[in-house]
């Protein structure tokens, strides 16, 4: 390998500083240029609702390293050894030549920059749908710093009120929490029938859209936006069933590969660059990494290729493909589909498979939903969450987890996501030596019970019903529901049903021969445990056709009652 | 197996009520009796520090349920459907009648429980230190309810304020912030040189140290203690080199396995009751679980059992006992010593080997120390923490992990507990898919950073050494400091040494030549990042004796200077 190697890099944002500074530590001789198209370099994009709401309240923090430096071009070249070009863009690869065709577009100057290799870390574009209007003012999309500023700057100058949030993904929801918190008006508009249709599940959804809407966010589902209207800037947002005011409209329908350029010069796309995983494109040469990308998913169930733009993949594209050029190989194992956000005080998170991605795949697969609190419930800070949890049949292995609620779902979500890494049986979940003291778990941490509840679940124990389906039955009129909380309990807050039975545990033992032998009975308690108790009380009296309500009322994604309501 | 199993438990305060809950809900029809000696079943013993601190203001919460049920006998009998004798002490078990002699303790009335399968849940005790003065008033051990009340009543009607805490394990560092946050005077005497000894290394015990001085404990390590003394109510706590005025003395020197019924009945025991992963004793029909038995390691380099008394552990045990007996074995894997405490505004945690346990072993080891922050440093209540690394050179294993500092280190402890429990490497390590974004974690996470540095030790990029290494060599006189922090940051607080060169990572490619070539340098910055890259960057000039210290002035665990002091 030469001693001047020349390493070209397309993109400054996030995989291709990456790339370059640690090529620079491990291979100092290299000679690395990275272009970059917009005038900044190395922001952290997805820090920007957090601006927006006010978390900090100087923008250059998003370019700034944790010790106060500003990433600049300066930054890179006195720090970090290499060159930067901004303003800059790649207008086509020439790959007999080894040159890439750049474009200066402060002077339109153009020119040709030759690499030994070439690293495409062209990042994604915002999803722009095909609908009028996109061009009014105070329009955002939320991908780049001055989206943001220009935000926070149009709001304050004009006094937009009326929030319009088009998507209910991450964006959407980071956008929800920034905006309500800055003391707008926020409806989000989503065209499937459940915020974060891709991340995760409906019941999952379900719950999380209660504390949205708890939270003052309006919500239309199952709506499609189909132009937005105004004078110059937007007034409203029309849907195919209503017209909606709006003073500033958030797009956040998703994000596409931007691989045009590795396109036109011949590279092997799908929706969105395909790499080994080294990093490579069909030309050895010419590496890509970041939001260009399409990854596999480390999960073996799964033969497709995902598109999931992310800053944390973006980065370890970055450190494989540096040390892959340094002769130094790393291979990639391929994302596990995580993803969290923060929603108010909610935490949503996903790892692995959702129950749909397993369905659509015909996967026969066990699933539950466990609620309770995080730590023990004398801790101050003590708070409810839910998890659901995805396993095959077959082999007991964890296939996905979700969290969401006010507990601490992210430790749970990063363990979990361990363990599936690792193939992780149900027992094997269970097992883990978690750190316990009473400021961050109760003594059996809510992963393993949750995987004890399933494995109950598999072996024939615990006759668990999703909250969905159990709805979709009491709809239907086909079975009891039995509260088996104490009193008190009882009387604050309750699933509504047509028939109910309220029977506390302690007394099921004695009064079980108060209910019908002949229909379905469903328990419940607050959180799931009481009502597994009484279906096993049950059982053991003879009656066959019971089972709990999963989660119980705490994660009971639908209204309940309450007195006086 | 008879339909009338009788399953006697000794012992009612986790393991106990976790086999009996659990088995009568797999088998409903067996009978199933509980003793315990003292009044109280089944309560949250973690919890008394809080108690004490003022987190809770009702004691009781500890035996309640987390929707506030109280569990006492009455309370398992109606709810779980067992029966409990609370104040019955066992005596002694006559393996070949399958008959334990019990005594009840307030009526003095003595009788046989006979039993087809018995399972001693009988605890630790607190270990009690053969020295002079132990029987005195206001000296207190933390192991029930009791001791918990009484120290806040007699706090409150003595106005007792200076509080000595013999033992600066878990109890101690609990125990200190409980004391210190009701207003008393907190001084901790620890034996060894360092605190939590047997569960930490001393660099990251030392950085706990300060923090614990910065919060007013007083520390006085490697000091015996050899009496306590006073009339009537403790006034003094002697050690091998002072005498320390006290109004009351906290006991937290360790806890033994209370293994005397197992031992006196023959069964093998070897510094607690020796058990298979069912859960049995060296008689099939008895099995033990909780804080009376000695673990197996999950980690196969350690061939020897360890005691590491928990409440999390004790669970888990309840359960693996209770399916064996219904005849659905699930092995336990065995502890993975992960333990977590929090000191004030620290976590401090262990999963895994320490490095004294790998030395100790002769183990071939590579070890590093990062230090960063938890969350982007934009995000609002992004902190501080240190994480250091063990691993095995031999495979890249990662063998253990600790964690200390203000930042989250307990979701990175339970991902590293995952991990390290599927036998990961560093490389897998850095890959596992975390849940990424601002509110949680930084782009690339702590835990794949420090991975990531490990790796490029082991791979001869990074020449780190430890805090400790590195002060014995400033002491000897045999280095040079070299900070490349920017200059308002070295204006702040820095590393004290006699021989120190200030030149910031920037201006390092053109300075360099200021530099002696035949000495060895220490780089360091704020965590460690640049004085990584000052390391390159000075590699890449020739300099061939450079290092960085590792964690950097963040994770330094001796005093920095400050201007002015």
């Amino acid at each position: 390998m030469s001693a001047n190697l020349r390493v070209l890099i397309v993109g400054g944002v996030a995989c291709g500083p990456k790339t370059a500074a640690r090529l620079k530590r491990i291979m100092p001789e290299a000679e690395i240029t990275m272009i970059e198209k917009g005038a900044m370099v190395s922001y952290g994009a997805c820090g920007l609702p957090y601006y927006v709401e006010g978390t900090f309240s100087n923008i250059n923090a998003l370019t700034h390293t944790p010790a106060g430096v500003s990433r600049t071009p300066e930054f890179f070249r006195t720090w970090k050894g290499f060159q930067t070009l901004t303003r800059t863009e790649a207008v086509a690869i020439d790959r007999e030549a080894k040159q890439v065709h750049v474009r200066c577009l402060d002077s339109a100057e153009e020119k040709k920059l030759p690499y030994d290799k070439l690293v495409l870390a062209t990042g994604g574009e915002a999803f722009r749908p095909p609908i009028p209007g996109m061009d009014l003012d105070h329009v955002w999309f939320m991908t780049h710093p001055d989206d943001a500023a220009s935000m926070v700057q149009t709001i304050k100058e004009r006094g937009l009120q009326k929030a319009v949030l088009v998507g209910a993904g991450f964006i959407g929801l980071e956008m929800a929490e920034a905006l309500i918190n800055k003391g707008l008006d926020v409806t989000m508009v989503e065209m499937m029938d459940q915020i974060m249709p891709g991340a995760i599940d409906e019941d999952i959804a379900r719950m999380s859209q209660i504390h949205l809407e708890d939270n003052d966010v309006e919500l239309v589902l199952g709506e499609r936006v189909t132009a937005l209207e105004g004078d110059g800037h937007v007034q409203r947002v029309v849907t195919d069933h209503q017209s909606i005011e709006a003073d500033l409209v958030v797009i956040g329908v998703g994000t596409r590969p931007n691989d045009r350029l590795a396109r036109e010069a011949g590279l092997v796309c799908d929706g969105g660059i395909t790499i080994n995983e080294y990093g490579q494109t069909s030309d050895p040469d010419i590496y890509a990494g970041g939001d260009c990308v399409r990854n596999f998913f480390v999960n073996r169930l799964v033969g497709e290729r995902l598109f999931v733009p992310l800053g944390s993949t973006a980065n370890k594209h970055g450190r494989v493909i540096a040390n892959h050029i340094a002769g130094r190989p790393t291979p990639f194992s391929g994302i596990g589909c995580s993803s969290i956000v923060r929603a108010f005080d909610f935490t949503i998170g996903r790892t692995g498979l959702t129950e749909r991605m397993a369905t659509e795949m015909n996967l026969d697969v066990a699933v539950t939903t466990w609620s309770g609190q995080d730590k023990p419930h004398y801790m101050e800070g003590s708070r409810l969450f839910a998890i659901k949890m995805i396993a095959s049949r077959r082999d007991r292995k964890v296939l996905g987890v979700q969290v969401a609620g006010m507990g601490d779902g992210a430790k749970r979500l990063d363990a979990a996501a361990s363990a599936i890494y690792f193939g992780a049986t149900l027992d094997q979940l269970a097992d883990i030596d978690f750190g316990y003291a009473p400021p961050y778990s109760p003594p059996i941490d809510p992963l393993a019970v949750c995987a004890h509840v399933l494995t109950n679940k598999l072996d024939g124990l615990a006759a668990g019903i999703g909250p969905l389906q159990a709805k979709a039955l009491m709809d239907a009129g086909e079975c009891l529901l039995l509260d088996v909380r104490i009193e008190d309990e009882a009387k604050m807050e309750w699933i509504p049903h047509t028939r109910m039975v309220h029977i506390p545990l302690d007394q099921l033992r004695e009064r079980f021969h108060e209910l019908p032998r002949d229909e379905l009975i469903l328990t419940y308690c607050k959180v799931s445990m009481r009502g597994y108790e009484a279906q096993r009380i049950l059982n053991a009296q003879g009656f066959d056709n019971i089972k709990f309500i999963e989660g119980g009322v705490a994660a009971w994604p639908f209204e309940t009652a309450m007195p006086g309501l």
